[in-house]
C-alpha cells in the first residue's frame, strides 16, 4: 500500500495523460484515446508519442516532460521496459496516480515479478498509487471517464464493479449495457501491484454515486485489512463479492482436524459472514443482488406480501419464500376486508394475493394501495404472467405510481414473466428504479439479500471482550519451547497455556512409572483417563495413547502397560515424557475447538461437537480470530447437531455460555500469540448448563 | 383415464371444429380461430357459432350437427352449461378428441366440480379423451397447429412442454420466443379432468420430433402409474419437471418418525429419483437443461476438457466442475506435445486448457480438434469472453465446422459470455445445436445433467427381488386385528409379522409378572430389555416404558415395578399385554427403517440411522415401495452418517447387506399388505459384515 490519497483524482482527474498514445486504430494506445474521448470526459487529454504530432486533433507530446502542466492520471500502454523511466518523468508532473496497462510483469515469470516489484517500489517513493500492471484500466460513468481499452460502456447507474479478471471484466461490462444494468464504476485490478479492493472498498464508502459494491475476486491481498475495512464498509453499503477458486484441489495435508477440514475457502468464507459481505456464487446472482440494493430501501421486517395473477408463480414464490426463511406476512383483518370491496371472490386476500388473471392495471394498482397501508407488511413482490387480458406497461406505471403516492419506504421488486410481452413494463420499472427478476425465485433472492442486510447493520456491535489472562507465564512458555526448537509443547505445558488464560482442565500429572500413576490417582479419584505424553504424539489414540474409564488399580496398571508397550511399537523413536493421569469428567457432551493458521486471514477457528460429528458428518464452523461474543455464539448456533447441545428428548441442556467462553478465550490467546500455528482443544467436556466446561485435552504447535 | 387412442389425432388432427368460434375480436372464440390459421394448420377447420355466418370467410355452421365431415378434435369456447349437449353432438361426428377451453368447473367450487364430473363421464362413455377444462389449449409445432388462445409461437424444436398453470404457460410461450428456444409441443392441462401427464409423457416417448420432455407440475393424478410411465420414458429420453408446492406448510401431524419427517415433498423426491425424473427448480433451469438434452448426444464418461480464452471463467468453470462432481479430465501427453506446437507458450495444455486473450477463431478451432482426438475426454465446454481481438463469430463458426469434421458423437456446451459483443456467435451455435450459457456455472450444471442421465440409462435394471415369506400367516393377523377393530399391532403380533417375512427378531416373551420374567430370562441369558407391551402406547420410552442393560435378577424387579408404575401413572388407561422380556444383542448399530403412506404415491420407506441421527440431523433417506435391489442400497449410501456403517477409524463394517435384505422384504411385506399405513422398526440392529440384523423393536399400524 502506498501513501493514502484521495480517489477522486483517480476516478475523476483534472488531466489524464496517454504515455504511448497511438494513431494506429488496431493499438490499445489508440482505442483508449477514443474511449476517453468517446466517454465525454471533460478534463485535459494529454497524450505522448515521440513520433506523431496529434491523434484526433489533439496534440501529441514527444515525451513526458514536454508537457507544461500536471499529470493527475497517466496511463501507460508502452513496453514493460520503458515504464521505470516514465515513472521518473510522471514523478516530475506531479502525478498521483497511474495505470499501468502494460504486460509483461507478474504474470509472465520470474523476471517480470522483478520488474514489477522495481515499479512498485519506485511508484511508492514518489507517492504515485498504481493501478494493475496487466489490467484493462477504469471507467468512472459519473465523471464520465472511461480509462479503460474497453469500448462497452453501460449505462450510469449505482453499481461500483471490480474485477481481479479483465477478460471477466469485458464480459460483464458488454452484459451490463445489454441488460440495462447502470454502473457507478468499474475497475480491472489486474496484478494488483498496489491498488487493490481494499483501497476501493474504502473509497467506495465514501462515494455518493455507489450504493453498492461488487466484486470479483480471485483472492485478497491482505485477509485482516480486507476484515476491517468490509466490516466497516458494509454497515453503510452492502458489499457482494464472487469469490473463485473455491475448491480445494491443491488442498496441503495438514496435521490437525482444523487443518484438514479447512483450507483456503472456509476462511474466506468465514472472513465475508464475520464481515457481513454478501457472497454471490456466479455473475447472474451477483447483478441480480445488485439491482435489488441500488434503489430499495432495507426492509424493516421479513414479513412480505406477494400479489400475483396467477396461481402457479404464487405457488413457487412461496416455496421459494419458505426455502428462504422469509415469512408470509400475516394480512391485517381490515386489509382483507379493504380487499374484498372490490376483488371478485374468486379471488385471493391472503398471501400470496390472487388478482387472478384478468386483473387489469387499475385492480392491481388498487391492491397495491391497500397492502402498503398494511404495517405487518415489510416488503412487497409483484408477480405478472401476460394473460390474455393483462396490461403489462400500464400495470407497470400504476405501480410505481401507487408507491410514490403511498409514501412508503418499502422494498418493491417483481418477477414479470416473459419475454417480449412483458419487456415494456419491465423497462419502465427498471427507470423507476424497481428491480424485476425474471423467474420469482430470483426476487425472492433479492428479498432475502435485502432482509439479511437489514439484520446485519441493526444487529448489535458486540464489543470484544477481555479476559484477565496470565499472558507473561503463557509467553515464557512458548520462548523456552521456541529457543529450544520445539514446536509441540508437551501434554502438561499446553495445560498450563490454557489456565494462564482461565481455561480449566481437568486435575492431572504426569506419570514416569505405575507407582507415581498411584500416587496421582490418590489426588484424582477413579475413574481416570491416562494418556502418553509425548512431543512427538500428535494423535494418541492412533498409536494406542490413550485409555479412558480406568477405574481401579488393577485397570491402571494394565493401562499403563499396554500403553507404554504400544507406543513403543508403533513409534519406537518418540520421545516420551511419561503417561498423564487424568481425572475424568462425567456427565458431559464433548466438543472440539481447533485454531489452525490460514495465510490470508491468520488464525482460523474452529467449533464442532467431537467423534463422528466433525469426522465423518463434516458438521463444523469456521470464524476467523479475533471473534467477539455474537461471533463465538453463532460458530456454534450455526452446526446442525446444535440441538444436542440444547438438550433433546428431555436431556439436559449443556453450558453453552461456557463454550462461549473458552472461544473468546483461545481467540484472546491466538490473537495474544501470533506464533501459534495450529490448536485443538480435544475434548472440550462441556457440562450442564451452569457448570462450566473442561479442556479434556489440548495441543498447541508453534512457529516463529 | 378414458380409452386408449393415438394421441397423433389429437395434436396433429385432420380436422379441427372450434365450438364457439367469433367474430369478436376481444372473445378467445375468436383468438383460437386467428391462432389456428396463422400457425399454418394444412387440415380442414369447422366453426360453429348459431349467430354468424363465416370468420375470415370461412363459414360458420349454425350447430355441431350441420357439419357433414367427422369432427377428429373438438374445441370447446362456448358457456360450461353447454358443454354436455356439446358432447353429446361430438359424439355423432365421431369426435375423439376434445380441448375444453372454457372455464366454470372445478376451479369454481362444488357446483362446477360435480358439472365436471359429468362430464368426464359422458366423455368417457363416448369414447372422447379431454383436455382442460379451464385450459389454454394445446400447440403442436410440427404439424403446425395453434389450438390455443396463446398467440405466442417461439420457434419449432426438440422439447415438449405441459404446465398445470395456463398462466406460466402463457409466460413460458412468451419466454422461448424471446430467446430462441424452440418447441415441438405445448399443452395446457387445465383441471385435468382427463388428459395428464402420464398420456402425455407415454405419447411423447413414442413422439420423434420430442428429444426432450418439460413439465411444469402442481401434483400428479396417480403416483403409481406416473412412476410406471416415467420409469419407461427416462429410459429412452430425458423427463425435467418443476414440481412447485415443495414446502409442506399444512403438513399433518402423523404418529411415527417416518411420518413427520416426511410429507408429500418428500415422496415426489423420492419417485423422481426412482423413476430417473430430473427435477429443475425453475423455469430457467428447466429450460437451461432441456436445451442442454435436445441436440446434444450423452457423454460416455464423466471426464470434461474446458477450454477457455480468461483464466477467471476457467475458474469458476472448475469451481463448478468440483461442486457438481465432474472430473477435469486428464489431458493425454500427447494431446499436449499437439497443443504445444501452436499454443503459444504462456498458455495452459492442461485442464482448463488456456488459448489465451488474443486468440483468434483459428486458434480456438485447432485446439478444439486436438482436444476431440483424446479419448480420455468425454464432454467439451468452450467458454469464450469478447476481448479486444476475440473472433466471437468466426469462433462459433469455426467450432461448429471442427466439431462435425471430427466425426465424434460427443456432448459440446459453451459459455461465451457477454451481451450485444458474442450475440451473433451466440446465435449461430444455438442454430448449430450447440446450447450456450451465458454463465459457465449454468453450462457446467448443464453436462452434469447429461453425464447423470447417461448413468440412469446405462444403470443396471435390477429386478426385484421375491423372498420366501408366510403370507398367509401375516394376512390372518392382519384380518384378526383389523376384524376386532384394532389398528395398532401388539409387539408381540408385530414380531409374528416380521419373522412372517424372515426378519430376525431378538428372543422375546411376554411376563404377566416377575416370576413369568425371570422364567423368560433363564432363555435369553442377561442382559435383558424390557419393554411395556400395550397395543395403546406407541412411544413407549415416552412414558418410562422401556429399560435396558438389565444385568441380573435384581435389576430386572426394580426394573418391572417402575416399567408398571410409571405406565400406569402417565396412562392409566392403556390396555396392558404385559411386560416383553427381550434378549438384548449386543456390539451393534441401531437404525430405523419406517414405511409411511403417503395419498399420491403409496408407500414411502424411510433410512437412517437411530437416534439422534434421525431425531436431530434428520438425515434420512426415502424411497417409494416397492423398492429393488439397487434402490435399498442407494437409499443406504444417501445418508451422511453412512461412513459409520462402512466403519471409521478402524471400526467394523456393519452388515451393509443385510440391511438391504431387511429393506427389500419390508418392501415387499407393505406391497402385499396394502393396509399397513404406518410400520417402524426402530432400533434395527446391524451386528458386523456378516453376521447380519436383528429388528429390536417393531410398530406396525393397519387401516383398510
Amino acid at each position: 500500500m502506498g501513501a493514502v490519497l484521495k480517489f477522486t483524482d483517480f476516478f475523476c482527474p483534472k488531466s489524464v495523460a496517454v504515455i504511448g498514445a497511438s494513431r494506429d486504430e488496431t493499438k490499445v494506445g489508440h482505442t483508449i484515446v477514443d474511449n476517453i474521448i468517446n466517454s465525454g470526459y471533460r478534463g485535459k487529454i494529454l497524450l505522448v508519442n515521440p513520433n506523431t504530432d496529434n491523434i484526433h486533433g489533439i496534440k501529441c507530446y514527444k515525451s513526458i516532460l514536454d508537457i507544461k502542466d500536471d499529470i493527475d492520471l497517466a496511463i501507460m500502454v508502452i513496453p514493460n521496459k520503458f515504464i521505470m523511466e516514465a515513472l521518473d518523468d510522471c514523478a516530475k508532473k506531479n502525478t498521483r496516480f497511474s495505470i499501468i496497462i502494460s504486460a509483461g510483469f507478474k504474470e509472465t515469470g520470474r523476471e517480470g515479478a522483478l520488474l514489477e516489484q522495481q515499479v512498485t517500489e519506485k511508484a511508492k517513493i514518489y507517492g504515485i498509487r498504481l493501478l494493475g500492471p496487466n489490467c484493462l484500466g477504469m471507467i468512472d460513468f459519473i465523471c464520465p471517464l472511461n480509462a479503460s481499452f474497453s469500448p462497452n460502456m453501460p449505462e450510469k447507474g449505482a453499481i461500483a464493479f471490480l474485477s481481479q479478471s479483465g477478460a471477466l471484466g469485458t464480459a460483464v461490462l458488454d452484459w451490463a449495457k445489454t441488460n440495462g444494468i447502470g454502473l457507478s464504476k468499474f475497475v480491472s485490478m489486474g496484478n494488483k501491484a498496489d491498488i487493490s479492493e481494499i483501497d476501493l472498498f474504502e473509497d467506495w464508502l465514501a462515494d455518493s454515486n455507489t450504493n453498492v459494491i461488487t466484486a470479483y475476486v480471485e483472492g485478497v491481498t491482505n485477509g485482516r485489512q480486507f476484515m476491517d475495512v468490509c466490516s466497516k464498509v458494509t454497515k453503510h453499503k452492502p458489499i457482494i463479492i464472487i469469490k473463485s477458486g473455491n475448491t480445494d484441489a491443491g488442498a496441503k495435508a495438514v496435521s490437525s482436524h482444523t487443518g484438514t477440514l479447512a483450507g483456503s475457502s472456509k476462511a474466506y468464507e468465514a472472513a465475508f459472514k464475520q464481515t457481513g459481505v454478501i457472497r454471490a456464487r456466479t455473475v447472474k446472482d451477483l447483478f441480480n443482488l445488485a439491482t435489488a440494493f441500488a434503489h430499495q430501501p432495507l426492509p424493516e421486517g421479513k414479513n412480505i406480501a406477494i400479489i400475483t395473477n396467477a396461481g402457479g408463480p404464487g405457488i413457487m414464490a412461496s416455496d421459494a419464500c419458505e426455502e428462504n426463511g422469509i415469512t408470509l406476512a400475516h394480512i391485517k383483518q381490515e386489509t382483507v376486508e379493504e380487499l374484498k370491496t372490490f376483488l371478485p371472490s374468486a379471488g385471493n386476500f391472503y398471501n400470496p394475493i390472487d388478482v387472478l388473471g384478468d386483473a387489469l392495471a387499475q385492480r392491481y394498482a388498487k391492491t397495491f394501495e391497500v397492502i402498503l397501508k398494511d404495517r405487518n407488511i415489510n416488503a412487497v413482490l409483484v408477480l405478472l404472467t401476460p394473460q390474455a387480458m393483462t396490461q403489462v406497461f400500464e400495470t407497470a406505471k400504476a405501480l410505481t405510481e401507487a408507491l410514490k403516492k403511498s409514501g412508503r419506504k418499502i422494498p418493491v421488486v417483481t418477477s414479470f414473466m416473459g419475454g417480449y410481452e412483458v419487456k415494456e413494463g419491465v423497462d419502465f420499472l427498471n427507470i423507476a428504479g424497481i428491480p424485476n427478476f425474471s423467474i420469482p425465485e430470483e426476487a425472492v433472492q433479492a428479498l432475502k439479500a435485502l432482509i439479511n442486510q437489514a439484520e446485519w447493520i441493526n444487529k448489535k456491535q458486540n464489543d470484544f471482550r477481555i479476559f484477565k489472562a496470565d499472558k507473561k507465564y503463557a509467553s515464557e512458555i512458548f520462548k523456552r519451547n521456541l529457543s529450544q526448537d520445539r514446536h509441540e509443547l508437551g501434554e502438561m505445558e499446553a495445560r498450563e497455556i490454557l489456565l494462564a488464560y482461565d481455561i480449566k482442565v481437568p486435575y492431572a500429572a504426569v506419570a514416569k512409572n505405575i507407582t507415581d500413576a498411584e500416587k496421582i490417582v490418590k489426588k484424582t479419584g477413579f475413574p481416570v483417563v491416562v494418556k502418553i505424553d509425548s512431543p512427538d504424539i500428535l494423535h494418541k489414540s492412533d498409536v494406542g495413547g490413550i485409555k479412558v474409564g480406568i477405574e481401579n488399580e488393577a485397570e491402571l496398571d494394565i493401562a499403563f502397560q499396554s500403553i507404554m508397550s504400544s507406543v513403543k511399537k508403533f513409534m519406537p523413536d518418540a520421545r516420551i515424557n511419561g503417561i498423564s493421569v487424568q481425572e475424568m469428567i462425567q456427565d458431559k457432551k464433548e466438543i472440539i475447538i481447533g485454531v489452525n493458521k490460514d495465510p490470508q486471514f491468520g488464525h482460523m477457528m474452529m467449533f464442532g461437537l467431537g467423534g463422528i460429528y466433525v469426522e465423518v458428518l463434516k458438521d463444523v464452523s469456521f470464524r476467523i480470530a479475533p471473534i467477539n461474543e455474537s461471533d463465538a455464539r453463532e460458530m456454534i448456533e450455526e452446526i446442525k447437531a446444535i440441538k444436542l447441545l440444547k438438550g433433546v428428548r428431555g436431556e439436559y441442556p449443556s453450558d453453552i455460555d461456557s463454550i462461549v467462553e473458552v472461544l473468546l478465550k483461545i481467540s484472546q490467546l491466538v490473537t495474544d500469540f501470533p506464533d501459534i500455528i495450529e490448536m485443538d482443544i480435544n475434548p472440550l467436556f462441556v457440562k450442564q448448563k451452569g457448570k462450566g466446561s473442561i479442556a479434556g485435552d489440548v495441543r498447541i504447535r508453534i512457529q516463529n
